[in-house]
Order: structure tokens, then C-alpha cells, then sequence
């Protein structure tokens, strides 16, 4: 046998897209059963794994580059809420027939200059073909100091709830996807409608203030499925409360001007998914120092509420001081 | 909002058949963003991922604990192959609609016993509705004394090649299951077709030889994809050839019994997939001992070869003493 008969048409699709990535030497070239990696000295390992599917959290035809960005990115923003630096990652790829070049050339770019940005290497994977829709998935692994993860227990009545960056951009930019004629009723111009649309396409992962939210906060999280419902199971697993007013929530701009126009979807703001922000409880005489930390590492930290006793409840306050009620307050894909 | 209000579908889907299974403290009972463990110390860490696919490496109607045990000992059996002691998985579950206990109780439940009888504790996962197949990832970790994996790298000339277990087995199984008027036409009992396809449905991973080989083999890699195929990508990696003589690959009983029915299927037994037994190359000196300290774990290791200087040619002699011509040297889903 001649060494062509015995490469399969997985071995070089993975030779051809994956393995210039595979530059990190603990992921062999691509070319054994497995990877290999010296864990950092006094450190635990934080594992996750999140994928997508298309269709049902991508559109077949969003650009694959914004594709294999998202889906790392959702899995580095875990790392980063549970304060973890990133190490590595493994991805499994389940391809329809007809997915050639002209998908995968970007996909693969896409993930190699992820990859480098926030330091996360591809270590492995696996590719099927599938009748079904193009499904990635990812399974991610940092480190943090041993016994330092933040975790979502750990709230306490009396912490400050804070969030970085802005909330609702993304589920905005879904909904002008979804629907491009909102753009004019909601009086955007073309670099608000990029902003929102870039959001939901692309995210912007927290990994800059792991260490500020590993030496500041009591609990955290990051918002995947709309700040209201992620808030809720924060107080869950903390057997707490907490009570937001609506006003002090950070909006980009052009957040602020779709809600000038319908108030109304405030309700989408807090409940939308695909934030992947980072929300964090931080006892009161932290929070100026998480505020001014993450500050010097370009993220902006935002105070919004307050934790209180109690089971489990996220009160979102109005601009009448009562709790909106929310018809859906958590977002599901499922 | 009431708890019940702030759950979502995947979440009570995680709680009511995953949670009872993260036993582990790291998995933190499936409610927080990720897994956390503290790594042996001195030790590496060996990465892996491989997955199955409702209708390509499953027959949907396969009982859904075998769909469950296969997917986690793929995955175990590239560990045993890596010299590596499982230390945890996570889970990517991909569901159609209309999946629901009658498929989840019994995948979880064996899915729980495997996680049990091999020591490799569920630490997280991700669970979606797709509109395509069932499809179940899994991404698991072990543990290998710093520096001490055993690569495809690795085989020098003069070395022999060794097989765990029997070859074959699966891929008749797989035969079999297509095509049930086989077992007539080769003569077999029940007692063996049960061999057969019970050896498709639910491989046999080696991990009660990891370290054996981390003491012993100078290469190895699992036998997932056909010996003839696997043993040209160990060559291939280790930049050498290998001559097998057919008449020592250890078979089954039940393989046997066929093969004297069908000469021909020796090509199927060493071309065809799912065996998930470790192939390895060995000095000559350390044959006997790796072969006595498997046999003390359960575990028959059989020399099959030896190792040449060439460049990833892997022949396999016949009776006659020639190379056999194989059609497809390996087995791909893909």
C-alpha cells in the first residue's frame, strides 16, 4: 500500500485545514490519537463545552470565519467568567456532504486567528460527515490557581451585582437579521446596525478581567441566555436574590436608540441571549477595584443592583421602582 | 419569577438524567459554566475527542446504553493506547425532536455505568435540539507521567508489532447486523453471532493495559479504524515499514468459524473498523514482559510482526508468504 491509499479523505481534510493550525506542540500535528500538555504548576483545570448548529444557533450562510470565531469565543467566555486562562482546545466538526473549500478555508482561518488572539490552541478533533446541518463543537480547558475558580455559588446579601461591557447588543443585532426592515423604524445608521449585527455575530469574550474577577468577585457567570435568567440561576446556586434597576444596565449606543424608539424591548435587552458578557456579585468594597482593574485591561465593569437574602429570585426594577414582569426571562435555543 | 419560570427545557433535562451522574465534585452537580479539577501532580495531560452520528456510526435503533457505552470507550480506548488513566469527560449531545426517556433513561444509565466501571467521571456538558440525527460527542482527559505518553512516534526496526485482543470481530459484527442470513450461510450459533455483534455494539477498551505499555512499547495507537489502515499511520508517524503475517492475528473463535466458511472475509477482519484494540510496536527484549504483565490486567497481547526501516509501508503476508492486495486498506465513516 502506497502511503496515498491509506490516507482517508478525513486525514486530509484535516491535513489540509486543521493541521497549520495545530502549531502548539502538544497537539502532535494532528497526527496521533491524542493530545498532550504539561498542566501549569499549582493550577486546577477548568473544563467546557458548548457547540453550534446550524440553522439553529447560526445561519447556514453567516460568514464561516464569524462561525468558528462564535463558537470558540462562547467557550473562552466561560473560561473567562470562571477566571480561568485559556489552554487549549479540542474541536469536533460534523460536516454535511457539499461542504468544501469555500466553507472551510474560512472556518479554518477564522479558528487559527482566534486561536492566537486569546492564546488557545487547537490541540485535536474529530470530522464526520452528516445528513444533518453543519453541527461545530468545542470543549475548551484554562487553569486558574488551585482552588481559585469562581464559581456561581458564593453570592452573599450585601454584594453589588456588576456586568461588563453592554447587555442586548446581540439579541438586538438578531433581530435586525431577522427582520433588516427595523432598521429604519428604529432610525439606525449603517454603523449602528454594524454594531449590533457584528455582536451577535461575533462575540467579545471577557478574558481580560479573569484575574481581576478571580481576585474580586464572590460569584460569577457569564450571560449566554439573556442577563435576567443567568442572574436567576447565579442566586439559585447561591441561595440569594438580587434586584437590578432596569436604567443602570449598560447599553451601547445604539442599544439606547432602538429603545428610545420601543421601549418596549427592554424586556428583549435582559432576556436576549448571546451577550457573553461576564456577571459577577462583588462584595461592596471590591467593586471600585474590580471597576478600576478591568479598566486598565480595556473592559468597562458596570454596577447594576444589589444582592439581597432570599431563594432565588431577579428582580428587574422599572423605571417606576416595581419589578418588570418578564414573559420569558431565560433564553433557549432548546 | 419562580424557579420553575427561570428553568429551562435543557436545564431540567440535565437535572433529571445527567445530574444523578456527576458523582464528581469537579462536575459541581452540572450548575455552574465548567468543570474544575486539580490534575495529578506530575503528570501530563492526554486530550481526545470522538463522537458518533445516528445512521452513520449508529444504527438508530441500537439500544440506547450500547450508543452510550460505545462513544465513551472510543474515547477510552485512545487513552489506553496513550499509556493514560481516564480522569473525567464531557458530554455534547445533539437530540431531534420527540427524543425523550425512552431513549435518554437507558443512554444515561449506560452511560453512568461505564463512567463508573472505568473511573472516568462525566464533568460537563452541552445538550441542543437539532433538526438532524442523534449525535453524541464526547471530549475525554487522562492522566500519563510527565513525559512518558506513548506516541504513534516512537517504532524502530527490529522492534515487533503486537496486538491486543482479537481483530475482526466488530467488523463481522457490523456484517451481521446487515445482513442476518449471514449467520446461516457461515454456520454459527447463537453464542457466536452474540460474540460478534455484541463486540460491534460495545467495544472492549484496554485501559487495564495503559500502563504495561508505558513500560514496555516503544509505539502505540488504538485499532479504531481497520489494523492494516492503523498500522500504516503508526508506520507513516514513526517513519518506518511492517510486515504482518496474517496467520497471527489473534481471532475470535467465532471469527474463525467464518473464515474457514469465507477465506475472502480476511480482508474484512483486517481492514474493517470499531475494533478498539492497541496496537503496539515493542523491542524484542520487552515482548514477554509487556505480554505477562497485560495477561495479570485480563488482557491477551499477541505478536502479530515485526518493524522494518521503509517509509509507513504496512504489508500483510498471506499463507503463501506474499503481501496481500487490500482493496481498502482502511475504514472511514467519513
Amino acid at each position: 500500500m502506497s502511503n496515498k491509499d491509506t490516507e482517508s479523505a478525513e486525514d486530509r481534510l484535516i491535513a489540509r485545514y486543521f493541521k497549520p493550525l495545530a502549531t502548539h506542540p502538544g497537539a502532535l500535528g494532528l497526527i496521533d490519537d491524542a493530545a498532550v500538555l504539561a498542566p501549569p504548576a499549582g493550577c486546577d483545570l477548568v473544563f467546557k463545552t458548548d457547540g453550534v448548529i446550524g440553522g439553529v444557533h447560526f445561519f447556514v450562510d453567516d460568514p464561516p470565519d464569524t462561525v468558528a470565531k462564535k463558537v470558540l469565543r462562547m467557550n473562552l467566555s466561560d473560561l473567562a467568567a470562571k477566571g480561568a486562562k485559556p489552554l487549549g482546545f479540542l474541536l469536533a466538526l460534523a460536516l454535511p456532504q457539499g461542504i468544501g473549500a469555500a466553507w472551510l478555508e474560512p472556518f479554518a482561518r477564522g479558528l487559527g486567528e482566534d486561536a492566537e488572539l486569546f492564546g488557545c490552541p487547537l490541540l485535536g478533533g474529530d470530522t464526520d460527515h452528516t445528513p444533518g446541518p453543519i453541527s461545530v463543537s468545542v470543549a475548551a480547558f484554562g487553569a486558574v490557581p488551585h482552588g481559585k475558580m469562581v464559581r456561581r455559588v458564593g453570592a452573599k446579601p450585601g454584594d453589588r451585582v456588576v456586568v461588563t461591557g453592554t447587555i442586548g447588543d446581540s439579541a438586538l443585532g438578531l433581530l435586525l437579521r431577522r427582520d433588516p426592515a427595523a432598521a429604519g423604524r428604529w432610525g439606525l445608521d449603517r454603523d449602528q446596525q454594524d454594531h449590533l449585527h457584528g455582536r451577535y455575530l461575533v462575540p467579545q469574550p471577557r478574558n481580560a478581567v479573569a484575574e481581576a474577577l478571580r481576585a474580586h468577585a464572590s460569584a460569577a457567570m457569564d450571560v449566554s441566555d439573556g442577563l435576567a435568567g443567568d442572574l436567576a440561576k447565579l442566586c439559585r446556586a447561591s441561595h440569594v436574590s438580587a434586584e437590578i434597576e432596569c436604567a443602570r444596565v449598560p447599553l451601547s449606543e445604539a442599544t439606547r436608540a432602538v429603545l428610545a424608539k420601543e421601549p418596549a424591548l427592554i424586556e428583549t435587552i435582559i432576556t436576549g441571549g448571546d451577550d457573553y458578557e461576564v456577571l459577577a456579585t462583588v462584595p461592596p468594597g471590591k467593586v471600585e477595584a474590580l471597576r478600576r482593574q478591568a479598566a486598565v485591561a480595556g473592559v468597562d465593569v458596570t454596577e447594576i443592583g444589589i444582592v439581597r437574602a432570599g431563594e432565588g429570585d431577579a428582580r428587574f426594577l422599572g423605571a417606576d421602582g416595581k419589578p418588570l414582569a418578564l414573559a420569558h426571562p431565560s433564553f433557549s435555543h432548546f
